[in-house]
């Protein structure tokens, strides 16, 4: 019964037109063109290289993209119990026309051949996005993005902050800050200017949000004039060399300044809270990082007091922080819970997660799921999972056992999928948007 | 069949008559006169401000019950997801007539009508601790409580700690020590004696337990005679100018203190572990708490090692703190797991917390629940809510995983519901607790 | 329907012949003499006193096996509830034909007759395991074990080096080590002789793999040699008296030691992480230890880069650290997850836990259960309990949720129990395993 129950909502919820909040999809190049670039997302190298395949058989330059392909289809038995493995068999039946459950080093060239076939469509990405049901994806995007190429309608513009807040010191990054800003750093002043002619030029793209992944230690602060000041010219004039302390009190200040540009901006700031960069600095690319989970939520609790204007969907890595996720947004009304992260990102922890926040956070404060992905083709198989566990709690805990009708689960259902992405991202009513919504509904 | 056999055990749970052992009931005004001490309740109130209600809408001293009430229930679509919802709709079932399950701006003002004219009866309060199976409900008495006009057996005296052992650096509190003792502090020794006499006064009428409120840092931890010297005359002398050091040396010799007078009267010391106060100071009345999950009971460890013979029914506030207490409770003789607190009392976290201390801890040492309430109609719908997931842990974890009689697993739920309370907080066979649940046996 | 399917994926599960990977079996007396045998295990002497029981009426040396039984049963009551009760009620259905489903008063002294009788036949060791479908089981011998007088092919030897990291202070240990070794230590180099010497004589046994416990502050880090040699050297000469510093250091240093010594003996490392002993010092015998959940498996990046060529079999303490295990074992290839520890055995960590790795680790990176048990008599029913929730995991999140067959499941299962223990500890192909897997295959 509870299982009928479960597929019916989950049909009423995989018939919705999404928006997929957060990806990292590059818009000049938003979809696959071989297998390889699905198998080379760092989910399936990470976990191959971990069941034994040396990181050189798969990082090779020299190697082609069938070969790659080849070479971790061959390796990845050890990791076809994981849900990572079933995005790709789903990927492959959706789109590709597979129809087993497990590829294999004897099925895949098929699929591979296929692949490459239909990727090379003019209309392929379009064609992800329509048979995904997405409207639009967010971007994350380098602050230097020109932004120009794409349809900011389809492919919405964020603007990640990571380099400025934590690598400022590196002279790559300030160069790049002074080409795209047209402002040369001298001062506080000077990067402050530079910092907002950022956000004017993203917003003038239509960028609806600002995004920083922070690790576990950050604790924001608001920094004096005179500390902000010494601590900046010491960054500008000594980089990485200047001291911890500069070093922090320049992060902090940075951080500081653009939650006050993003409340001048009305942009939302995502903040993705606890990861450690390059825990495994031999792993594969992108597969290096891990974590500490002993954080608490207490350390942004300068931040929520000072932004009650700012928007904060926040993200956070480790399960064991999603209570104080979901108590701090059923408290502060500028803390939004926001999809699963990574390495919370598995049924597991969704489920537990999830159900936690759909029964204590109003329902408004909820944006239920985003992709991460770096390729099109990966938010359909991950929104399939999460719309799934979505349904198995709506059904379970909400039609059993508190006795809601079904209706009302799809509603609810619906809301943390679609109709807050909505409310929160585009609160202003972007007419672009809403054309757009137009266009892709079926 | 899992459903079935779940409601079959949640109605004989149902049947029980219960005490409730922890409460922050007025005993006298215990119950609500409009809906508006139902709606003023801070979970009301911070999850409609959460949702984007303004604080100054609903805390406005100006305005009257019934456009509270307005204000709060048009506000509440938001949040009507929640389980704290649910408990409204519930009392409004169980107590009004109230026959559907959204209460909103249609259809609010009968059952506010309805709610005024029956709490406006005499028996009222009767009424519902009646109607609620509710033998008795424990108190959070102010140490200077009088603790006079009520029936002690019904409402049972707790003697509430928290100003002694954290606000003794305030004026107001000193003088109030000083009127409920009748003693002038000077030195350690007064102060002790004017401790001892407050336990006097409250085991004298009735109390039952001594309780406190712990934010996540404090590690008690036993103080020299010298140093509690000097602490507590900084203390008395210099207020809230004192060192944080003395402040520290103060708070943690008086609550050493107060366990030795718990052994002395044989009181359990409830522990409420882990709020952080004051966190979002912009919140509305009572909804401006947090926590930092970072916690361990080892900062306990020398508490419990050196009162063997004081009971302490333990609450944490994170569910991430359930394992440990688990285990705490597992092996000290004198740590009882209570209940399932605040940020912790939503259906997910009870079910996995109580689920954990169901399969490991002592079936004598747990506490199943208690209600928190501030005004008597809140006990029906969470008991309901506990007794609902008990049957559910019961019938899935004991009956289906461990082949478990339905008798076995009704008797173990009686237990961790009724029968730990008569244990651990009436073990001594107070007489008027015994002919008070007679009367009131249904 | 998802009852049955358990009940037939646990068929499948209880038919495998398993190796149990870590106990702590006395291979020159490896089962039971009478039941007080089984009821002085840890976990009943702790529940029951923690329950009431003092520790002198079951510690008492004078009273003899029938009395400590006739004590601690007739005081098991209170912990009926728990799973570890089950396993007694087990083991008396599996063993001595008992057919009841509570062990009281009124009924244990035909169990006793009937196991006292059972237990004094030559074969019954033997005849546990076969019962229990044990091929072998690791014990975890002291380093200064002969490791003499029984089947090492049976009886797995596994070198514990708790005393030697943090014991080293004490003067027995040194001298055992000298005597074990035949190394007189004088300083860094003797030293490094000395623990070399324990490996030879261990690898030379058969032993499978080195293991220790851990505290939860422990964080590995190699020490420079000149700051090794002061250390050890005062360790050597001081002992206890060392300052906190020179015992930290020499712990780190022979910590690091015998990572080397793992790589040169290609053996396993199994870290058990998280214990803090002594919490409780007036417990009963083994149940005075508790631990601090504050801990990251952070503190052991430095140990899982530098020895990539190690495996390390990881156990946690407590659930809340189970996700960064799930994560570490998912990027690092030597980071494999081991059972369920102590105070996470217990059926809802087991669950949560056991479900967040299979969904995201490696499938030949999961050692899913050892029974940690000092008598064979344990392992079956704490193994049936691992297996009757590995078969509901895999029914409901694998077969349910995601659509695997029910041999896919099946087989993923017996993975985790069985060919993770073979192609990890035994890699290099013992012939002896093989031969003796095929001696007591069914």
């Amino acid at each position: 019964m509870s299982t009928d129950l479960r597929n019916r909502i989950f049909a009423e919820l995989d018939a919705l037109i999404l928006i997929d909040p957060h990806t990292h999809i590059d818009a000049l190049n938003p979809a696959s063109t071989t297998l390889a670039d699905i198998l080379g997302y760092h989910y399936y190298t990470e976990l191959a290289h971990s069941a034994g395949l040396p990181k050189a058989e798969i990082e090779d330059p020299e190697i082609d993209a069938r070969e790659k392909c080849r070479r971790l289809i061959t390796n990845l038995g050890p990791i076809d119990n994981t849900i990572q493995y079933s995005w790709f068999v789903e990927m492959a039946q959706a789109f590709f026309g597979f129809e087993g459950d497990r590829i294999t080093a004897d099925n895949w060239e098929p699929i591979y051949d296929t692949a490459v076939e239909k990727m090379s469509a003019d209309d392929w990405a379009s064609n992800v996005l329509q048979q995904s049901k997405l409207e639009a994806v967010f971007l994350t995007n380098n602050f230097d993005d020109p932004l120009e190429g794409f349809d900011t309608a389809v492919y919405v513009p964020c603007l990640r902050t990571d380099d400025l807040v934590f690598h400022l010191g590196n002279a790559a990054v300030r160069q790049r800050l002074e080409d795209a800003s047209g402002v040369s750093l001298g001062d506080v002043a000077s990067l402050k200017s530079a910092i907002g002619n950022l956000f004017q030029h993203f917003a003038g793209k239509g960028a609806r949000a600002c995004a920083i992944s922070l690790p576990p230690d950050f604790a924001p602060a608001k920094v004096s004039p005179g500390r902000a000041s010494t601590a900046v010219e010491a960054i500008l004039t000594k980089g990485g060399d200047a001291s911890q302390a500069d070093q922090r009190a320049a992060s902090n200040f940075i951080f500081w300044t653009l939650a006050e540009f993003c409340a001048e901006y009305h942009l939302p700031f995502d903040l993705m809270i606890g990861v450690n960069r390059g825990v495994y600095p031999e792993g594969v690319f992108q597969g290096q990082d891990l974590y500490d989970s002993r954080l608490s939520l207490i350390q942004y609790q300068r931040l929520f007091n000072a932004f009650p204007q700012v928007t904060f969907p926040v993200s956070v890595l480790a399960s064991v922080t999603n209570q104080e996720l979901t108590s701090y947004a059923w408290i502060f009304p500028n803390v939004v819970t926001n999809g699963h992260w990574w390495y919370s990102n598995t049924p597991t922890f969704i489920e537990h997660d999830a159900a936690a926040r759909l029964e204590a956070v109003p329902r408004t404060k909820q944006i239920g799921y985003y992709s991460d992905m770096y390729k099109l083709e990966f938010a359909l198989p991950k929104f399939a999972m999460y719309k799934r566990i979505l349904a198995k709690i709506l059904a379970e805990r909400f039609v059993v056992d508190r006795g809601w009708s079904e209706q009302q689960a799809i509603d609810l259902g619906q809301q943390v999928l679609r109709g807050n992405v909505d409310t929160i991202f585009f609160a202003d009513g972007d007419e672009l948007a809403v054309e757009e919504f137009d266009e892709f509904s079926l």
